[in-house]
Order: structure tokens, then C-alpha cells, then sequence
């Protein structure tokens, strides 16, 4: 299997680590839109090769590995659809999968049955192509969001490329995707980022940062990710994260309320549910 | 120097642990409502003995630590105070300040000078003297809020007793105290149970919290925290965290306008601003 990973990024870079390991893969090209990253990659084993040429760089690839961020998706998908050989498998990894196929319908006009709209939901609150590990994606999860339009037989190499890579890959709808990650990803981000934005505009932002303790850390830990890249994510997921959002602030007006007439019952009933909530799961996530 | 911890907790019994390690401590006495606890502080060394009778219990001690949640701060004083040694000094180790001092005052009518309002910044989300470690104070900070009624030799014996257990004494006011707790470790108690209540009542819950990342699992460790503990806070310290809350909701409806008009520009300033933020001051919480 001969693949090219567009763009040299966290998730590119970690991704051809896992695949150039792998003695089904036959080759792995990266192609972008400046060298530097890519020449990186092929210093550090990530890639074979790279180009900044799209009809050079897909001229005998079997399968298209968008790694650029959702901003990016639609330019690059018309920077490379025409290059794209007949048959070839191409799948992306963005965090929000509804505007992936809103982009790629915009492009095509419509689905080709080689397009399987993937999200490996593994990362960091680093990005780059020197944060990649070959690591990354083991035992983490990888969501396939196939169409309607998508051929079997493409989601089955691309289930087979992450398989590769040492993750577990599940199946589910756009949609649902969509929703799920709006809830237990894309929503706990806004809490961070927000939390730490209400601190940044404190006058004693100073005091308060030098006595912030562990929980605090943790918490908002993923407020030091990307801006640009959660931009695209807040954007592309507009109507799912704003539901949960929109839930989120009614559940935080009830525990201020609680607070505000001192309803011991009802703040001691909301934190038990959600603290046996969080203790039965975390085998779940906690591997 | 003899010392009564008041309350086998993970607070009371960690300090036991790291009290009896030094040469300056005499005799560390655990006393509490139950025996068990207690017992089993003196099995695994935190404490040298144990006692039900505040009278026994207090007839020599130099110290008393008052190892207890908030909601048990009034009954525990009143329960002790009448057998309290003239000039024995009284500590506590309540997260929020301004409530335990009300208590007091309730208790003697005025505060008297070997009162040391306290708050050692430590711990986990796990609770209960089988959590205890001898090392669960070492490079934290404590925070001392001694009113104007409290005399200096008695700040200075509660500085030298944390210091003994490794940590770096600090002093502020109750004020102070409570409004940046209400920032920086209240409100993000809040957000995350409130986060994890929000699913815990969704239909699919098996399924988004089987596909949750490593983001939500940091984001939401601290929802794993002691229900009633936590009650008790937001009780303690409600007005400053009534505070926090509203403006942080404030800057929720920011957030949410900004992505439902597709604002990328407001998404990526608030982004920006916090990830610096966060990323300026990692070195101080990431001891």
C-alpha cells in the first residue's frame, strides 16, 4: 500500500511513524504546502519522501490521508481532487465530520465512493509535526463516519491503515460523531479556554495562578491547545456544540441557584450523580 | 511539641504521617467521633494514639489541628472548645476561610488569639485516611489567614508545624483567600460536575463516555471529588463563588454568541489569550 499524508503535522507525522513501521506499506509521501515540516518528516522517519506538488505526489498512491486542519480541509481537497488517481481511497481526520462532507460535496459536487470521513480521536494539547510519536494512536479509537455514497471496500482499508497504526477503529453517522464530540470533547474545551480567559483578565491574575492547585492544572490543561485549530472545530461543529452549550449553561444556572439559595440536598444529589458517573467509567477512559 | 488532629481524614492522617517523621514532634493524638478511622491512623503510623474524649484527648496538646469538613467546623468546635488548654493553639485546614471564622465567632463570641484561620493547598479527589501519604504536603503552599485578633507567635507556630511537613506557608487575608479559591478551585469543581451531571442524565451516555478522549478524563478528574466535602464549599464560600459563577457565565454567553455567528475572529482571541495564559504560568502549578 503505497500512501501520502497531506500535511505534516502532529497527527500526519505520528501516523506515517506508525505506518513506515508496518511491512504492509509500501511507501509513505508527504505533500504540502511548505517544505519545512516536510523535511522534518523525513528526518525523523515519518516519511520517504515529500513534495509540494500534488500530481507528483499522487501520482501511484492507493490511499489520501487529509492530516490539515478543518479550516484547511475545502482548499486543500480542490488543491488536490484533480490529481487524485482513479480508485484511490481518501480519508481525513479532522475533529468534526459534518463540514468535512458539507466541504467535500462543495468540491466534488458529490460523494465519490472512495471518500470515508475518519476522526482519530488521539492527541495532545501540542501540535506539530515535533510533537509526533509513532505511538499515538495505540489503543486509542478511531470513528469512522462512512456515507451513504461510501464503498464498503474503502472502509475497510481505511479501518485496515488504522488497525495498522495500533488503534481500534468503531463505525458510526456523521451525526452522531458529530454530537458525541460537541459533548465529551469540543464542550470541555470551551469550559477550559473560558476558564482560563476569565483568569487572564484578572486583575490579580498573578496571586490567583501561584495558588491554583492540582485540580486546577488538570482542568485546564487542554486550554493550551491550538487556537486556530479549535477555531475550525468551533466553527465546523457550530450547530451541535451550541446544543451543548445551550445544555450546559441550563445545568450551570441550576447548580447557581442551588448555591445561591444554599439547597445543600440539591448540590450534594448533582455532585454524587456525577461523581458516580465519572467513577464507573473510568476504566473506560482511563487507558 | 504535642499535637491533637482533630478528624482521621486524608488531611488529618497525611499530617500525621509527616509530623511523627520529626524530631520537634512529641506525641501526635488522633481524636474523632468513631474509633475506626482511628485505629487504623495508628496502624499505619500517623498517629501515636487515639481518643473519643476531647477532655483526655486535649489534656496536654500544644497544637490542635482541626482535620475536618467544612459542614463538621461548628459541632467540632463546640465539641472541643470547653477542654481546650489555656494558650493551646487552634488551627484548621477548611478551603474556605471566612465560614470557619463565622464558626468561631458563633463559638467563644470572640476570636481568640491562638485562633489560625488555614487552608493547606493539597490533596486528591480521593478522600478517607486510607488515602493518607506522608509526602501530600511537600513543595504545596498553605495558606494562613490569621485575623486581626490572632497573635504572631501563634501564626508562627502553625507556619513552623507546616513547614515540618514540607510545605511553603503563605499568608493573605479571608478575603483574599476565598475569592481566589472561588476562581481557581471552586469554580472548576463546579464545572466539572456540572459537565459530567450533564451526561450522566443523556440517553447515550454508554456510548459518549466510551468514546471520550484523554482531554475529558483530565478535564473531568477532579468530578471524582468527596460529594459532600464539596457541598459543604459551596456553602462555605458562597458568596465568592456565586461571584466566580456569574462571571463565568458572563463569559459562556461570549463563547456562544461568538460561535453561533460564526465569529472565528472573537473564537480565536479568547483561545489565544487563555492558551498563553496557560502556557505563561504552567511552571507555577506544574510542581
Amino acid at each position: 500500500m503505497r500512501v501520502c499524508v497531506v500535511g505534516a503535522g502532529l497527527i500526519g507525522g505520528s501516523l506515517g511513524l506508525a505506518l513506515r513501521a508496518h511491512s504492509d506499506i509500501e511507501h509513505v509521501i508527504g505533500l504540502g504546502r511548505r517544505a519545512e515540516p516536510l523535511q522534518r518528516g523525513v528526518a525523523m522517519g515519518a516519511l520517504d519522501d515529500w513534495q509540494l506538488e500534488p500530481d507528483v505526489a499522487l501520482a501511484e498512491v492507493d490511499v489520501i490521508v487529509l492530516g490539515v486542519p478543518l479550516g484547511a480541509m475545502a482548499p486543500v481537497l480542490r488543491w488536490i481532487a484533480p490529481h487524485r488517481r482513479k480508485n484511490a481511497i481518501i480519508t481525513d481526520v479532522g475533529s468534526a465530520k459534518g463540514c468535512v462532507v458539507e466541504d467535500a460535496i462543495a468540491v466534488w459536487g458529490e460523494l465519490p465512493p472512495q471518500f470515508v470521513p475518519a476522526h482519530p480521536i488521539a492527541g495532545t494539547e501540542h501540535s506539530g509535526i515535533d510533537a509526533a510519536v509513532a505511538d499515538l494512536f495505540v489503543n486509542r479509537r478511531v470513528i469512522l463516519t462512512p456515507t451513504p455514497e461510501t464503498a464498503e471496500l474503502a472502509s475497510d482499508t481505511v479501518t485496515r491503515l488504522w488497525t495498522m497504526a495500533g488503534a481500534s477503529v468503531v463505525r458510526m453517522s456523521v451525526d452522531e460523531h458529530d454530537r458525541m464530540l460537541a459533548m465529551t470533547s469540543h464542550l470541555p474545551h470551551m469550559l477550559a479556554f473560558g476558564l482560563v480567559d476569565l483568569l487572564a483578565g484578572a486583575s490579580d491574575r498573578d496571586e490567583m495562578l501561584r495558588y491554583a492547585a492540582g485540580g486546577f492544572r488538570d482542568f485546564t490543561r487542554i486550554a493550551s491547545s491550538d487556537p486556530v485549530m479549535w477555531r475550525d472545530i468551533c466553527l465546523g461543529n457550530r450547530t451541535a456544540l451550541l446544543e451543548a452549550l445551550g445544555a450546559y449553561r441550563g445545568d450551570l444556572e441550576t447548580l447557581s441557584e442551588a448555591v445561591a439559595s444554599a439547597d445543600g440536598e440539591a448540590l450534594e444529589a448533582i455532585f454524587s450523580r456525577a461523581k458516580q458517573t465519572r467513577d464507573a467509567y473510568r476504566h473506560w477512559f482511563e487507558t
